[in-house]
């Protein structure tokens, strides 16, 4: 790595993007942040400002970007706001790498704005490529943008597919931790409250990735994201449950080989990994001990208990729309479910009852897209709002 | 791959020679043998050569190979007999790659014959690289051979180097299977005869190495060799045990990341990959399943009941002729011990007093390690018969 890397962090206050500056805040002399983005955080986002100086800051919301402005006054900090600034942030002229971590599809456009500007795009927002896989790596192939995942899964899998015979890959083994919920009968889905979804056993993450993980739909959007990143078909992806977290993920050889990346659940290791590509980062972690952790196993996913898993294989196999379809229908129910407006199980029920009578929309540009968004969203809220109010 | 592969095969009626020739004969398009060599089992190489047709055969054993030379008498193919023919077969002409599978320290001419003449060396024969690691390493850098390891461990730390950030290797790992011993108390060993050392849980290899797997100086062999492969120090090799013998072996590197190979116990997958390099072959194995295993467990060796493992270490770390010594007298040390005139406890003794008074002898020349192997029998050959007939 030649001079210091400048990283843009969209949805710098949440997990992924604290993460981030954690790595840049201990390697000066490999990274700076130029611009710090997020949603509405502003009492989250100033201190980190203060701290890092980008030279721009942006939030979505107008309000807070003004509160920020207030508060950043005299530091020489620009403040941008709305999805304008947003979007200034995401395709910033000096920026080299965008960490591309805005949860939701609040993060497709600016994730497009990065791949447009022809970034490295650390990529760590599933739904854009979920809901525009077709369209982003187009474009990325237009741009020259290399997508580099933060994902934990497929930056094992990035990591395991470098240097390597890429037309001898059988199969991608995705790993699973299985949540919370995982080796429990079905019955103990019934109760599920937004507390109980939200006690991650191995990963802390923010409340939308974790709710996802607890259903598996955070599985099947990670296997439609892998379809996009490393272009192999939906058949050639699989799922195995590994509760221990420390296999993050595999690629199979027709020679019958394997390679695995491994390592403790520490989101540092694939973020820096991301922004060093392709040199990697001593972040004096603890090596792994894989004797103290004594045994390493895998299950086959219950796929009965966790429908939203075949969900969106099913989606990936109709294509088109469907996977935006999946991914809107399954933001709009984890909404209402961490609002306790749907119950837990009801959350597959509405994604099915959406891919049924799916609204048409065009697929294939991001306008199109996005209004798709809206429109699934719309429908799905209709679904919910007849399970009535929910404890 | 382009055109067909010529392969020489050095310790061809051996175990990782008729793996060898089995991956050659399943892909004629891609590989063709054209000499095959071994040391004195002229009734095994003979219809080897009928079916597969090399244009030479080699015979260390001068009778041997007069016998093999009558037995093929009419196909054409040159039967060449003594250490010249084996040296000749090492070195052929058309060969683009020799498979250095000849156990023990006859392998380390052949070796280095064939690092001499250039050749993609796909070795297999450990001692080699234990008695004259520096050597040969220093030939392959002047003449340009590559080397590229067969061995499990090897073949997966290799595979997982590949297209990394060298720079950024903290530690290689390799697994050790533990052996037939593993987990038994040290009265376990006291008792142990050649039947039992010969019975190994998970790989069906020569006599030799599975001695050496039970004593677990396979090991120490492997990480000697390792030191010399991947030109790293002996203190980031490190060793463990891992019963069900599925993760060949590991990478660590600064970040965090560990890459590791996996795959059933099969040599072909290493072998197939050595001789396809970069490319790998459909061998049309049953994918790994991993769920079927149930779980990879790992522990630290057991150092006391295993010595020689650090017995390996201490060579390593003194440098100069001393793996040479260790390796030697190791070898006679199991030589004995397979007649049943020496009891298996005894094997580390043997080295550790070889090593503890060594002959001296130049380990700079491929002449001088030749003779100082000789001296270190004679040596070890003296200590062993103080322990006189053993049942």
């Amino acid at each position: 790595m030649t001079g210091v890397r400048r990283i843009s962090i969209l949805g710098a206050t949440g997990s992924i993007g604290r993460n981030t500056l954690d790595v840049v805040g201990k390697h000066p002399s490999l990274f700076r942040a130029v611009a710090l983005a997020c949603r509405s955080d502003w009492q989250g986002l100033v201190p980190l400002a203060r701290r890092f100086g980008p030279r721009v800051a942006a939030l979505f919301d107008e309000e807070a970007a003004a509160r920020a402005e207030e508060a950043l006054k005299g530091t020489g900090i620009k403040v941008l706001g709305g999805l304008g600034g947003l979007l200034e942030a995401a395709s910033l002229q000096e920026a080299d790498t965008v960490v591309s971590s805005i949860v939701g599809s609040a993060g497709i456009m600016p994730t497009f704005a990065a791949v447009e500007a022809g970034k490295v795009v650390a990529l760590a927002n599933k739904e854009a490529l979920v809901a525009a896989g077709r369209l982003i790596t187009r474009e990325a192939g237009r741009t020259g943008a290399s997508i580099i995942p933060v994902d934990s899964e497929h930056s094992a899998v990035f990591q395991a597919l470098m240097g390597q015979d890429r037309s001898a890959v059988r199969r991608i083994v995705l790993t699973a931790s299985g949540g919370p919920f995982f080796g429990k009968g079905p019955e103990a889905l019934a109760g599920v409250t937004p507390e109980m979804a939200l006690d991650h056993p191995n990963w802390k993450m923010g409340p939308k990735v974790t709710v996802d993980s607890a259903t598996m739909m955070n599985k099947g959007l990670e296997v439609i994201e892998a379809r996009w990143l490393f272009d192999i078909p939906a058949e050639n992806i699989c799922v195995l449950v590994h509760p221990q977290s420390i296999v993050h993920s595999m690629v199979e050889f027709t020679d019958g080989s394997t390679l695995a990346q491994m390592g403790i659940a520490d989101m540092r290791i694939p973020i820096s990994f991301a922004l060093g590509f392709p040199r990697r980062i001593d972040l004096g972690l603890e090596p792994l001990d894989l004797t103290a952790l004594g045994k390493l196993e895998f299950y086959e996913p219950d796929r009965e208990m966790f429908p939203c898993l075949d969900l969106a294989y099913e989606a990936l196999r109709r294509e088109g729309t469907m996977p935006a379809v999946l991914n809107a229908a399954n933001e709009a129910a984890v909404e209402a479910f961490l609002e306790g407006r749907l119950p837990f199980g009801a959350i597959p029920e509405v994604v099915r009852a959406v891919m049924d009578t799916p609204p048409v929309f065009d697929g294939d540009t991001l306008a199109g897209i996005l209004k798709g968004d809206r429109m699934v969203r719309e429908a799905a809220r209709g679904i919910i709002s007849r399970y009535g109010e929910h404890p």
